[in-house]
């Protein structure tokens, strides 16, 4: 971790600017596999899924006998664990839904109101890998099922037995997901997006992946299909002041390092004092980790910048737009009303980033890159989609109407203005 | 207007499918101008000027002088419709904003809340042309103001004089938009989304376009920058019964035919002598229409498509997800609440499309080419991110703590189960 000491926003901007993630030299490998399995279906992702995965499952889609086979390996603390994260997910996720339908007189004669439609075929991927992410399950399909959305398909590599992690199918079972196929990487994504003879096509996709679903999940965004949001490596921000408990602040600082090499953490701290006590834990408790070569690297890639006060850390944070902010200091609720450039704010010592990981209940895919200057992380909205209803008397069209006529001349749209004119002339 | 006898859902979807618009070939175009302004700033972007629009303008940013001439030229009539329609819109915007922040305690010492807050940057592109769309200024600068957006940059390609249109500038003006940029095409987008020496950087940028516009967008989404929503011809379905207005029902589907001739237009009607009635009156008014070159195009490629009743009607207006949606039978009310994919939808005889193009107060940028079973409208969520929070007590992590420990371990994500652990050794 290298120390800042902040002197101007540029300078900070300059030493604290993410790594560019190039992705350039994959599109082409990836439009291939996009335009193999819309002309060639089933087929194309057995041949694709031979290819990358060097096995392919004898059925793409898992039977139901195999969802409950699931069940029985998953132990029993894991079960209670996932349940207690389910309620809760549940229940902060239920509360974001729209209230009733408010309708709006705009003008003598004009309704207008929005309603809340959830998306009725979505699709979910779940990356594979020695530890699947179970938690990524719940947390796209909890709210799918509460937004009402009726089609929830959900794609997953097969592992080289040709089966999915059972505790995904588990997680998946328990919410009532029926089509969980055994397919991975950019196959997948295509197979969503354009449907084949087995996966029904969606209308967006959730979830994490590689960098090759990343990029599959942008080339079809640019065509027709809408997904959750753009994808980067994951990240963590931590405000800290001379009363900041060090040991939970490096073990914070931590658990987001331990993601991936090009995850990237920043320290906000008040006294230079202070970022040498919680660099000097990190590094012990660094040394402990099972996956202390990955954590390493991206915690060396990582900063602190040393900011005098509290106003200061949050405004740079504010400019650095963190996917995970923790603020952990004497004036952390104050700090909080602060932040207006963060996907998920964790407030006091208690409140760890593991915490929104599994269980409180907030949602846990967050716009990562400095995208949470312009993203929202993944909430009810992201399920649903609002239309806009008006309704018009004949008082209402003799209101506006004369108004619309004058705009849309003025735009040189006669059949616009005519639309109005043939009801006016009653 | 062609006819199709409904049969099946696969005849209806494949007889109604939306031309593909091929963009593959500009792609290379664009991604050159993105580079050159990226690398180039302003001086990039006035080279591109001049070898696109054939002139530069000397500065690039409209004056506060040429703001306030240009208030001087538009007629009183048009600011007076104008004000009705900016009247209508903020009132339905400002309706939308989130109410009082709601917090929820999903466990015991555990809260959990969403705040919107606004995007802090946007930038705003409105197209040229001999009628440039001044309606659009008000429709995304509105919302954008209501949300507190603090900085809202405009581009709107310069004319032969080298000024821009001057309704543009004084809807601009009235909605205190200072930063005005006479700029067009990709170079526009390329300048909002990396920055240049005068234009500032951008988190979102949103409006209408060509397709130089469009691909642009599409290619600074998916690297830093937000966008409103992918970019499509416009279309209009309308649903009508025995007893529709034929006359109303004709000048609604010439009023999007005449916008290009890649524009669509649906019928969906009950009887085959409704269909009759309203595409021969639809002849007879297109013949006077002063854009009736273009409109008769898009009329052509268009579809009326006999259902027999509107429940069928209505489910497979849903199929085909158009971004407007009249619904002009007599049972309109009930068939409205069955609209599950459509942008903004107008009930009843007197409900036009062009009211909500310009004056009701619904927001006129809509998700296109089947979108909408994906996308909202333009709304106030699409001025703001929701940005959630926690605080979590000692009660609070003892409670969830052991839950997470679990969850993450069975991930394998130690340095996750470790924040909790060092919280609840104490």
């Amino acid at each position: 971790m290298f120390k800042i000491q902040y002197t101007t926003d540029d300078d900070f901007t300059g030493r604290s600017r993410r790594p560019a993630g190039r992705t350039d030299d994959i599109i082409p490998i990836v439009r291939d596999v996009l335009t193999a399995v819309r002309d060639g279906g089933d087929k194309a992702v057995r041949e694709l899924t031979l290819k990358f995965d060097k096995s392919c499952p004898d059925n793409l889609l898992t039977t139901q006998e195999e969802l409950e086979a699931a069940a029985k390996e998953v132990p029993d603390d894991l079960k209670k664990a996932i349940d207690i994260a389910r309620q809760n997910i549940e229940k902060f996720h239920r509360s974001q839904l729209p209230s009733e339908i408010h309708k709006v007189q705009t003008s003598e004669g004009i309704t207008c109101w929005q309603k809340a439609v959830a998306i009725e075929k979505i699709g979910i991927y779940i990356p594979g890998g020695t530890a699947p992410l179970f938690s990524t399950v719940l947390m796209l399909a909890i709210p799918a099922k509460i937004a009402g959305c009726k089609e929830i398909v959900l794609c997953s590599p097969p592992r080289s037995g040709g089966s999915i992690n059972p505790v995904v199918l588990y997680c998946a079972k328990i919410l009532g997901i029926n089509k969980v196929f055994k397919i991975g990487g950019s196959q997948a994504i295509a197979a969503m997006a354009y449907g084949t003879e087995s996966v029904p096509k969606v209308s967006k996709i959730f979830g994490p992946g590689n960098k090759f679903v990343t990029v599959a999940k942008q080339l079809v965004n640019s065509s027709e299909t809408a997904i959750d949001m753009p994808a980067g490596p994951s990240e963590l921000a931590v405000i800290a002041d001379q009363n900041t408990n060090p040991v939970y602040a490096a073990a914070d600082l931590l658990s987001q390092c331990e993601h991936g090499t090009d995850s990237q953490v920043g320290l906000f701290v008040t006294t230079n004092d202070k970022a040498d006590e919680i660099i000097a834990e990190a590094e012990r408790q660094l040394a402990l980790l099972p996956r202390r070569d990955i954590a390493a690297q991206s915690f060396q890639n990582s900063f602190a910048v040393i900011t005098g006060n509290t106003d200061q850390a949050v405004r740079l944070s504010n400019l650095w737009a963190p996917e995970h902010l923790i603020i952990s200091t004497d004036d952390c609720d104050t700090l909080a009303e602060k932040v207006v450039n963060a996907g998920s704010v964790f407030i006091g010592k208690y409140a760890c980033e593991s915490a929104g990981d599994y269980a409180s209940g907030t949602n846990h895919t967050l716009p990562t890159n400095g995208a949470a200057n312009a993203y929202s992380g993944l909430n009810m909205d992201s399920f649903m989609k609002k239309i806009t209803f008006q309704t018009i008397t004949e008082t209402g069209i003799r209101t506006i109407g004369p108004a619309i006529e004058t705009m849309a001349a003025a735009e040189q749209l006669d059949a616009h203005k005519n639309a109005v004119t043939v009801r006016l002339q009653r």
